[in-house]
């Protein structure tokens, strides 16, 4: 069994910031040393890597994406391979991406379809959720088999009828499953039966820039969905995880019910803590660059979300990584806003534009890896494996380097998508090496892992309230 | 360099659960290894401590002792020997005492005769906390110079008129230079000035019994001081502490302000977690064993803070120490219940009701760490050397027997106390031995500490929110 | 021209309490003065009503009542000359009853079946809602019109699909429309989409007694309609009008609309005010008689409904009056909660039973004509008409005796339903004498009126925040 | 008895409007009567006003003014005389004035001392408010005397230490009282004791202007004290009455204690709804002319106090006026902020202003009469005999002209002091017309009426919750 240790650097975990160095076992953590203490000196190793200034912190969680996804006739332009590639430069270990059953089939059939995509390519550890289109009698009993070999969150949409949406009763039925085997319901929340019409009135009026995209998606019809859901749960008994929390009122949903007890969750992705309805505005329909739903907010809700996520009201930011070209893709929208593929490139700079809000004052060092890593891994069922540096987790570290400065730019990204969506941006802080499973897939800004060397990872029920 | 390894735990800490033995060399933690790899198996060792099947944690940390404290013509009962041995039974390795400063005297003064009274006698660690009595010009001043030296706390009353108490114009100018210097303020938020009218005319309608102790100290005169010093560290942009929460309405306080973004943190005690104002009203003057301030409230605000620190809209569990005899102490206020010394004991059976909240389903286990250790230790700038078990860090750890059975008693507790608040109390778990900076202190239930091993542990600023 | 004199007595409007004389000349308020005042004396009339020691009060406004309203295979079994009878009998001269479009069907159609109904059958003034059960291009066009010829106010359903139910859109586009037409959106909020799911299962498993419609028709499922519709009515700039309010959790959906500046109205019954779930469990299927939508709730909730009253969270009492006999129609659930004909009796004794909340404190002389009288007419444009005593208005009058007592009782009541809600329940208060447009129609306690006296009254669009 | 008509008008009370002729018989309304009916064209009459065009409203009641009161050693600079007659000028028929206990002083001393002051001079009706400045077993006993003899309002200041200043004590003992007398507790809600720390800082810091004036009284004192007075009411089981309220956070306070039932009420004042700290700031010390407490607030406050204003968690709208000449004055605190008389002049000023809000779309035109008129009068005791115009009540009526124009000016205004806060502001609506008691005070704009008309007028207790 090779031997690596990491010595020098400063260990950062979601509750503790520890000087020392960390010994590797084949593929997981054997333990953690105090710098230049007898036992860390007396280890032998086949490989040393000097983290001397640098952190070592657990690789990160992205629990949401969404590679070679199907939207609007055209796919998410990330496959598994290059997605996870581009997840492992930006320091990302594991990726939770989603299954999707069609309207009208198995949930199995969906499921394998997706096991059969990713499998042998990633490069990277990954994992499922289901996205439930049809919920019936039949995929509700599914829903308790796909626990039971490790896909334990299911993904309803409250939008998109005719595509994912559920109804209410379909909520219900699902949360009442879920209550009983242990799966962990997420919740796309925005009233898309409301926000359609506002989009057939908007397109009706001439209103086709992808600036309406904005418009028409409100503030009270993501909060309203936000409430409806975790009403619904409180009637169900099951908690709740609401993605891509937007909006300052959903928080404000969220945390109310929290305060009450409930075991409701909230997410938010980078785009919304960095991005607003000012880059939807771009001219020449740059803004289709911006849209994905629920979308981007003026800059006022900002700080809600930043609010939220050190009260710990959101517990986990993701990407919603769900990528399309401007080029031929995002194009299919000039003139029709709801046409426009929703999504946005981010797997590979959600830990550098995190580590910019710790040293924006945003967040301290452990909340970024607590929302980075632990909370995802911990909410979907990957601890003790993933989410932390600890004797027994795999070894999915990061080498990274906090004075670094780099630029983000679609020139120099590894995702296969022809634009960024922060292009320019400074960043203090830069990925220099990346272990997945103790073998090292990034070595100083060189990629050495490869497609296949990524496993899938069946999943616990939620940790979270353990 | 003496060399200890505990082999075969659960190592717990605030955010993981570790499968891990653990090297201490020296006085601090060396290194954590999962068990049975080969970097666990190559310690050599002087002493080897079996926690198989036990829970490995850190050493708990009471923010809130009030050793030999005068109060009403009497002192409190422990000494600092006494009291810090009945910690470390409980598994309790870090105390932090409140030094008093009286009215019209230095702050120095009353400082170094708290140095005097622990100093050589204390088996655990201490460090003080500083009340303010007498906030002037002088004493503000002191604060500053009690900062740099380790004394970073300082305690405000908003009850006892003539003796703690702070008028609002003071509360705010300690505030002030708190948020200056860095200092913690701390609140007693009970509006004194009100409950004394209550208490007078209480006392003339005969009123006397320890039963009216609780109904003079009115929920909403704690949920006012609590809502009144928010507003004033709002004010004086300061963070502020509430020490002893125990009313529902003040949790909603609380909790109202940091969901407003606000530095605000809050303690309970385990008395208001499991007594209620029955224990209040129990007959023949025994109500007066649970006399203290904030008083015992009823039954229904306990899941009020239950849910709080599960939200961690409260933040830290401490005892608020501070305990008088029944006979010829609690006495005294026969007849006239405002003449009841007011506190309660408990240092030592801490960890072990929470360890039993645990069992109950109120708190995860790594929550219980976290309020019990890992949160008052940061709070209180005792980071990283207390509060958790990881690599550096002082070897402050106690190995609890998670299926132990015991029944709490006056006659088997180490407090010098004639009784306990908890007599008959059936919990499940048990402290079985604990380590201070490496030594053994107490060994499978037998104590090997001394008096004078425990130090003084100047403290850094608040960590909680770096 | 006639002329009428009420001496003696109190005028109560929802602002005054004036010791004065009534003059009626023809079928309105000619004046009003001071008792023994030259200007009182000079009056010569046709009939003088002696009210000495009464209450001279506005004719109540019942602003919800389903006469000869179909439901689930069966009728209403009050028609527009019984009920409207017995709502004279009650002290009410003034009701607005609800005309249904069918689904598929033309507004008008439905609108003009309604005028068919009542006229010349009328014993009082009345006038129509319009409930709208196909919101679709064509529906809101005919909209304007209505609200053109004073039907100013639709009713939509979240609960009942299949019958009434509007999905969200639908509803938006009914709040659009009227945001521009004047229009006022009464909505049934319960969410029964996931209602008709806790019903299938309760049926499913046996719960088949009434007391499980009370059981499925969820507290959270009230309020999260509640807040729903809020948020709709926010995103198309509409006033919101929410009938039935029954639940606390809903009364403070409203109460925080209306904090936030929203014009968001509530309305409850009398139902919810007086009786309880405990009556829906009531023996041998008599639960039966209770059952209506929302339901009613545990006894808890009726003092947020008072309080929201008194503090104008809610707005008006209706009855929502619609009887079922027990025998052959409420019969048709056994079994089957689900097929009882959901609705009440209660025209006849909300004028009552509010005094009854006077008489009890819960409620102002003031408020009682407010909430019964005066609020209704302005809320759906019946003032100054309707719902006060002044000069210029209708003589829609009732001599009141507030010291009369009286039992509810099936036997004595006026309504065509075999049974009463109230039977057996004591009231201090009861009306004596009722004038509507001038003319006597309850004398002393005998029926003087006729079918047919009461006219169709078109009506102005909401007037309450005039 | 001298019969007089007021025909022709729009008569506008707090829950009507009606088209009718008023008949006054001596000092009081003897009836109503539609306009053109047999009632009304048989009155004979001494005088007939034609008010055709016009509003018919009650004479406003200022429930808070300042005649005369010394304050940091200069007097307010209106004395009874020019003060009551400026105020029938801008059309308001009765004041309740502050008279003031001194410290160490019989409560009776004051209000005698205010007795003779008022005594012979006043145009239009008074009555006194009593100011406790000095709280202690004997002045607690004096409040049930002025209650019986018609002094039923007990104002306190948590502001003001050393002057009017009550500790928190003195206000529950004031407020017990008051529970058991019936007496309302008034409310200046400040905490005072923590913003004199601020005003001696900012004099300290050469901070002398007036506008920081507005900067030391924080919102969030003003929010605290309104917080803390609620909670002492609830301990107390007393309502309370919070005056001049001027900040959103206060607003919310208020509010939030009526949605749960407490009878707890506010006032503000035409200087919050209409200036701003914009005002504190002009430059060469005019800054000064706006000098009042509490102080006027950012802009961003107004549409708070308006939405308070029409959600009635606002019931009274008052001037607060106390007058200061800016010459030789205001003057004093050149130099020092805190030398500035507190006060604004404004009793002339009211019922335009809030005409013009009503002409603006902040208010309707019978809750204008409500907040100006009728629930002043009912909160303090006045009902029926002010604040409606009803058959009964006493002839104070106002004949207002709503299309008048007008520019508020020191040059034009009758107040006895040598500016208008409301310099050039223009106005729609203007008194044409007053009578006080049947006696027209006002005709046509000139003063008809003299010192000594006006009598005291002792109070009921509050008939506000009647």
């Amino acid at each position: 069994m090779s031997r690596t240790v990491i010595h020098g650097g400063l260990v950062i975990t979601a509750s503790d910031e520890i000087h020392a160095d960390v010994l590797i076992e084949g593929g997981r953590i054997a333990a953690l040393a105090a710098h230049d203490t007898d036992a860390a000196e007396s280890w032998s190793a086949d490989r040393r890597i000097d983290a001397t200034g640098k952190y070592v912190i657990p690789g990160g969680v992205d629990a949401h994406t969404h590679m070679e996804m199907p939207f609007g006739g055209t796919y998410a332009a990330d496959t598994f391979e290059t997605g996870t590639r581009a997840a492992a430069w930006g320091g990302t270990t594991t990726i939770v991406d989603f299954a999707i059953q069609s309207v009208g089939r198995a949930v199995r059939e969906g499921l394998d379809a997706w096991y059969a995509k990713a499998d042998g390519n990633c490069a990277i550890d990954y994992a499922f959720h289901m996205i439930l289109s049809d919920v019936n009698e039949s995929s509700l009993k599914e829903m308790d088999l796909l626990v039971s070999e490790g896909v334990t969150s299911f993904k309803l949409f409250m939008a998109y009828p005719g595509v994912f949406y559920s109804d209410d009763g379909q909520i219900l039925r699902a949360m009442q499953r879920a209550s009983h085997n242990g799966g962990l319901i997420m919740m796309h929340a925005e009233n898309g039966i409301a926000i359609d019409v506002l989009v057939e009135q908007a397109l009706a009026e001439g209103r086709t820039d992808p600036r309406y995209h904005g418009d028409v998606r409100k503030v009270a019809l993501e909060a309203e969905a936000t409430h409806r859901a975790i009403q619904l749960a409180r009637v169900a008994g099951s908690p709740l995880y609401v993605v891509h929390v937007s909006a300052d009122e959903a928080v404000a949903e969220v945390a109310a019910a929290r305060h009450k007890g409930l075991p409701v969750f909230g997410e938010t992705c980078p785009q919304y803590l960095f991005l607003s309805t000012d880059n939807l505005a771009e001219p020449d329909f740059e803004g289709a660059k911006y849209v994905c739903s629920t979308p981007l907010r003026p800059k006022e809700h900002q700080e809600a979300l930043w609010r939220g996520l050190r009260n710990n009201e959101l517990q986990v930011v993701s990407t919603d990584h769900c990528p399309f070209c401007f080029s031929g893709q995002k194009e299919m929208g000039r003139g029709d806003f709801s046409k426009i593929p929703n999504g946005m490139p981010g797997v590979e700079n959600r830990m550098d534009l995190l580590h910019q809000a710790v040293v924006d004052g945003h967040l301290s060092r452990r909340r970024w890896i607590e929302i980075a890593c632990a909370s995802p891994a911990r909410m979907f069922g990957l601890y003790p494996k993933k989410g932390t540096i600890a004797p027994g987790a795999d070894a999915d570290v990061v080498i990274y380097d906090p004075a670094a400065e780099q630029t983000i730019s679609a020139e120099t990204h590894h995702m296969n998508v022809d634009y960024s969506a922060y292009e320019g941006k400074r960043i203090t802080g830069q990925v220099e090496t990346v272990l997945s499973r103790g073998e090292v897939v990034i070595d100083g800004r060189k990629f050495t892992g490869r497609a296949g060397h990524g496993m899938y990872t069946p999943r616990a029920t939620c940790q979270y309230l353990d």
